[in-house]
């Protein structure tokens, strides 16, 4: 093996290497690049290929892993480069990032301009930003010192930088939910009785990114949901709604961005998350938004009053941009429905919608009040009345023959596959069900294999509050291996307190 | 090979990657603990060995590098374990870094408190936050609203995290620089002239970061600088000073750490600043201190007034820890000295020591101006005498004497090394030298080697202004192998410009 020519001139090599969003390149201590351009570990480097480039962090390798005529791609830089295995890669340093400046000003106190705002969501989507200064800039919009003027000119940069629907309908409607929990997958039963009344509501939901099954993974045990733009148009022309994939979508995909930072961060900034809801639905055609807004002491609104400040400025920002606004308050204590994992979420949605006998209850009236705000909101029903209509449209069955109508338009009804392997957790002592702890609930299905095995997860046979014998069910395990189920039940076994009985006397 | 039992439980792996001071962790998108436990690519986890723990990043492999029971480490992850190969490594969620609150609070407009801001300096010391949760508290300790009471608890808690020298003097000199220039090696000659007259200045110095040779690495052609702190002392109690590597001393190791998320964002933060070098210097034990302030339109301070103004700072935060401060302003437009690399910026200084016809006077001048400001600080001459007092010390040949003698107390005198290739870089047309780019020279310094082949580098023949005929001498390459020789004279006849030369008529 020769070396190339010039000293910058490296070839790409692919280690699949998984650094979710962050471009990274590997590249020896003793490259002679390293060394010319005195490029060390965690320096910003510019790789540039085929016309191509990519701003990407450096790991520097000692020896191992790549050679010294070698840049070692992660995924995100293997795939932002277009490479392919052995082609030239030239590694320089970045341009600075002139936006970035504006940052700087409004740390120290300036108000950001709406050109300024446009050039860093612009940088941003272009991979400019490191986390460090990504995380600088969204710490500059955290706080109470966003004005009204900032947020709006955000939100719109936001929308500029991604696709942005557009129907041919005065009203089109959409929901959002602030903060999910485990189980709640009303969206498939909102979409179908808002349809079935003759509304226009094309929902697109994400997929799972720590829970075991997102509102994607859940309606795909249904119909397909990884549609074209075009495709979704037809479902949304044919049937009225749709619950598709919108990852694909690219609607505001500076949002997605800036929320793998917050979310970490945890902040709570009322301007970044009124900016992220509003412009993910002003860029999928909304035009009257209903905001489920779960409301409890661990949940992300932690007070009514919280909850009545945050509906505020969401209805400034949707009527500065041509959104109606509406939320509803709802429980934010506890899971909802049985079932955990895409295809157990799948079966408490149909098991609402064919009106079985055992649906859950809670689903179903969450389901009922959503449904029902968004016909008043739709003008088809008057204030106050919304919920009997609902529920009305779903027991008829409407609602079901519409869902069937919308998973044929979108490729087909399917059947959501069941688990071969099964294990059912027992009470180890008799008494009152007194916490359920989520997260680990949400561990135990993560480790049966939800959400890619779609078939595992575990089902709730037990709610808090209930008495249970000794030996009585709590919840059953499944999974798609037995390696797995073994793997789940050792972890269940190990934390005997995930679902808490009391005992009583 | 059979798995371990637990699923969180992983051999160790080293792969020889280095991500500086962030430790990363690689483990398999199939290992039972990533799928178990919810981790995706660049979620923070906690890695515990042999009662150690770290908490780390993490890259998601999907195949090949570690395999599905491995847990491949980074430097700084398996470091930070003490880790040996094979040995087992469990994997789990990190607790919440609750001090980040005090951070969350701080930007929603609170002050921090002492207790508050200790809490996080000990986190960050035990590498409990992320390099986005770091970026966050030095945004919100950015900007103008951190008072003095809160720079003054950060410069307390960043010295309680590290170790303190102590000595027994009344007065204990130090110096230091804001934003070094190239060749700037005042350091040596100014501690051999204030410890001639009788004074204590004990010098830490760092090694090249980014640069072509630190103070460090340049006195290290001189004397041994890895020096322990108690033989640090005997140098100090017998000769009054030492030019040594702080860099294993771990004072304030918090700043270390926030300046590598500091530098990126380029926040000129005088609070931080101000912290960062008192902090610094209060635990090297010093109670008068010199900073030099080179100011000019591209260095770090840009004008006299953010010169006076960050004095004035400094002052007051060093007043309220006892320190007495002054500031001189120097000229922070041109490199000083005419060597760039370890050996050759040694053999200015030692040019400068010793006498020799040709030393370069600027680097003469800046050690007389800073060492008769130190000798006026430390009582050894009225204020305005201290130049022409170190002088007479310089030209007396004392200077010399002593600086041979603090190298013998630090381990033997050495004789810079000489390198074995050399190239001439020669004018490729007659004219006046308008411009030399600073950055491309340091780049070019590297490129031949410097400063981990020591002898390598550059020495500049002419200095701005001078008039240079066609195929003189501009700076002559220094290389310790022909290789990078070749790479370096290459990058010489690729940019002409570097030292820029303007056809006079």
């Amino acid at each position: 093996m020769t070396a190339p020519q010039r000293c910058d001139l490296l070839r790409a090599r692919r280690l699949g290497v998984d650094t979710y969003r962050e471009p990274v390149v590997f590249l020896r201590s003793d490259s002679p690049v390293c060394r010319a351009e005195g490029f060390r570990a965690m320096s910003r480097v510019q790789l540039s290929a085929g016309g191509r480039s990519v701003v990407a962090t450096l790991n520097v390798v000692l020896d191992g892993i790549v050679d010294r005529c070698e840049a070692g791609l992660s995924e995100a830089a293997w795939l932002a480069l277009g490479a392919a295995e052995g082609c030239l890669v030239e590694v320089s340093h970045p341009e600075p990032v002139e936006s970035f400046s504006a940052v700087r000003s409004k740390i120290y106190g300036c108000r950001f301009d709406t050109a300024a705002l446009h050039a860093i969501v612009r940088d941003v989507a272009a991979g400019r930003y490191s986390s460090i200064e990504l995380a600088a800039f969204v710490t500059a919009c955290a706080g109470k010192d966003m004005s009204m003027e900032e947020t709006l000119a955000l939100t719109r940069a936001m929308v500029d930088t991604g696709t942005r629907l557009s129907w041919n309908q005065r009203i089109v409607l959409d929901k959002h939910c602030v903060g999910g929990l485990p189980g709640n997958r009303t969206t498939p039963i909102v979409v179908a009785i808002v349809a079935a009344c003759g509304l226009t509501i094309p929902k697109t939901s994400s997929r799972a990114i720590t829970s075991p099954a997102g509102t994607a993974d859940t309606m795909e045990m249904l119909a397909p949901v990884s549609l074209t733009l075009e495709h979704m148009r037809r479902v949304v022309e044919r049937e009225g709604g749709c619950v598709v994939w919108g990852g694909a979508m690219a609607l505001s995909p500076v949002d997605d961005i800036l929320i793998q930072i917050e979310r970490p961060l945890n902040f709570d900034s009322e301007a970044q998350l009124a900016a992220s809801v509003i412009s993910k639905k002003l860029a999928a055609g909304a035009t009257h938004l209903l905001i489920d807004l779960p409301v409890g002491p661990t949940a992300k609104v932690r007070s009514s009053g919280d909850a009545q400040a945050l509906t505020l400025l969401l209805q400034r920002l949707g009527e500065a941009v041509g959104i109606s606004v509406r939320t509803v308050q709802t429980d934010g204590l506890q899971p909802v429905g049985r079932g955990i994992g895409p295809a157990l979420e799948a079966a408490d949605v149909l098991d609402v919608m064919q009106g079985r006998p055992g649906a859950p209850e809670d689903l179903r009236n969450r389901a009922l009040l959503l449904a029902g705000t968004l016909l008043e909101m739709g003008g088809r029903s008057p204030l106050g009345m919304g919920e009997s209509l609902a529920a009305q449209v779903l027991y008829s069955g409407d609602a079901w023959r519409k869902f069937q109508a919308i998973c044929a338009a979108q490729g087909g009804m399917r059947v959501p596959p069941v688990a071969a392997h099964r294990c059912e957790i027992t009470a180890i002592r008799a008494g009152r069900v007194s916490a359920i702890d989520n997260r680990r609930l949400a561990n135990l299905a993560k480790l049966a294999g939800a959400p890619l095995a779609p078939a595992a997860g575990l089902r709730l046979a037990v709610r808090g509050g209930d008495y249970v014998e000794r030996g009585a069910p709590l919840y059953c395990l499944h999974a798609q291996s037995s390696g797995e189920l073994e793997y789940a039940s050792a972890y269940a076994c190990a934390h005997p307190d995930i679902i808490r009985i009391e005992e009583t006397r």
